[in-house]
């Protein structure tokens, strides 16, 4: 299996810190050592790092640990080879052009239906795709860059202009549904997907290799001031955030495990998605709301062309007053991955 | 405007040292200092490195210098910006998948049909692509990242079946002619187009911008035994090719303005298209075949899935015998750019 790490703030910041705890999981502390990746937002452009070495050892990792890129958003990726090759076309994060947007995806997990033992020709189409409308096609056989196509497929077949956050919110749960249904049981699916400078959407469907004591989950925690003093658990490293932070910033990290002694990591619930802006996360549709309304959702030009063709509008009426989830954000504390089996119904425990 | 480099390979082979002259074109020896990038091909993958730094100024073109990344096919740009912003998003080279395929693009010059000035909605579809066909689409403003999504659109729309390289190298000249058909004279095209491992197309439509000295054409060099040594134009470092290579390597180099003082710099025909394979040269259609021939197309595992629909064939016969155009190769000692004005016929010196 592999380990994800996002970050997710609202004023540009570097990563160099959780970075470098992360990079330790890519064959030092723990064994994720068939290359690392990482994307970053920088305006409307992004910028990928990737290697075939592990993240511990690659001297591209080692700049990047000591290069302060800044962003609002960026995801990364080490990487422990289970289906498809140690090569450079199966290191994530995969990305993909898609309405003048690059959406970038790292995957966490094992997806039956798109695993390579299954032909690409096999492989089901998600949502209203056709086979004459599909546009992505994988370069590598990872189930991870298969399954991160079929749901750019499954979104250019539904939209013909530019979804609202609310609408995407909805959408993305709607497939991530369809891609675990019937597969419960053997299915583990944590990703994070980039959609733009600001976006980032992140799922969890967690669970254990048959055989293996490992938990993959996915946890989230939010910084904001008052800050404080965090350790790295993956390396002899802490960082007084109080001393660089300004009184407008807020973070929030996602990570298949926690990277940080501190407080406030919360486990995603199973099935759960949630889209983080500014550094909070959104879980609902209805909590995204506010964040299109900020004129914070897709940007895109190219839908100005396609206007001259019939198109019909994908935007969701936007309601008057709407309480955003992060507003009662509560701080849950770090717990030991739970024991319980996974559970059969699809999305039971689902905040909403 | 920009500078170009290419390098494309008869084994897997490091770009430092064209790199590190080219670099210095970034802001030291030349003024495109607003940013530079490179994409490398890596078996199936691509790794792509972008900065709006000048390359000669950026830590992370330092690193590049000094890290052998071999390949058998690369690209790279530094950048000085006529139209759109000092952006990550307008950096070259630019990269989308097709066909299950990684295709890169770097471009010096203006194509006056694709320019910001005008509209995204007001650029021309080229070859069959229609409204309904559009997939591809610009992030950033630049007239070549436009072009760029054109192109891939129009192969998208003309070929429902892996094209051939025969195949593709006469369907792009043909969308050579209509990109630059009617704009002759206002029009410099000079561009680097990976298109997978092994295969780089160039082709340069050449030109100087009203009131400027500097001419934009393409340069190549083929480097092959007996090898010697070489000085970089752009900074006091030399190599002796003898020193490294083996008998089988072969490279073959692409820029705007020859990198070293070796003679056997050969400056591309107006309007020649290119097609570079093992380092070696392929000017015409008929030219590409033996490299088809030998299995060294294009390669892509997503057509199986299409075959279940409905397709034509985009094969073209491969002639039982035929010359490559390479075993004519001489050697042609770089001159002066020439001081005659553009000529309005499209293509009239190509050598096929």
């Amino acid at each position: 299996m592999c380990q994800l790490m996002g970050m997710n703030n609202a004023a540009p910041t570097d990563f160099t810190f959780s970075f470098k705890g992360f990079c330790q999981r890519g064959g030092a502390t723990d064994i994720h050592s068939h290359g690392f990746g990482l994307c970053v937002y920088e305006g409307r452009g992004i910028r990928s790092f990737l290697d075939t070495l592990p993240a511990s050892k690659s001297p591209l990792a080692q700049v990047i640990q000591n290069y302060p890129i800044r962003t609002h958003n960026m995801i990364a990726h080490v990487r422990y080879a289970t289906t498809g090759a140690v090569s450079l076309e199966n290191v994530h994060p995969f990305s993909r052009e898609l309405w003048g947007i690059h959406w970038s995806f790292a995957h966490n997990g094992q997806v039956p239906k798109f695993d390579d033992s299954t032909p690409l020709e096999a492989q089901p189409l998600l949502g209203k795709t056709t086979l004459e409308e599909l546009h992505y096609n994988p370069v590598g056989e990872t189930d991870s860059e298969a399954v991160f196509c079929a749901i750019l497929n499954a979104l250019k077949a539904e939209f013909t202009s530019l979804p609202t956050l609310p609408v995407l919110h909805g959408f993305l749960s709607k497939l991530c549904k369809e891609i675990i249904l019937g597969d419960e049981d053997s299915t583990i699916f944590n990703f994070l997907l980039g959609c733009g400078k600001y976006t980032q959407f992140a799922f969890s469907w967690p669970g254990r290799r048959p055989g293996s004591k490992v938990w993959n989950g996915l946890y989230y925690i939010v910084r904001s001031p008052p800050f404080q003093t965090a350790s790295l658990v993956d390396a002899d490293y802490s960082i007084d955030f109080a001393k660089f932070a300004k009184s407008n910033d807020r973070v929030a990290v996602i990570t298949t495990k926690p990277l940080t002694d501190e407080t406030g990591w919360t486990e995603f619930e199973r099935g759960q998605l949630i889209m983080f802006d500014k550094g909070l996360p959104h879980r609902s549709p209805r909590c995204c709301e506010q964040v299109e309304k900020e004129g914070r959702g897709l940007s895109s030009k190219c839908f100005e062309r396609l206007r001259t063709s019939s198109i019909s509008s994908a935007t969701m009426p936007i309601s008057e007053s709407s309480t955003c989830c992060s507003e009662e954000e509560e701080v849950v504390v770090v717990t030991i991955p739970p024991e319980v089996p996974p559970q059969s119904a699809l999305f039971p425990t689902a905040a909403e």
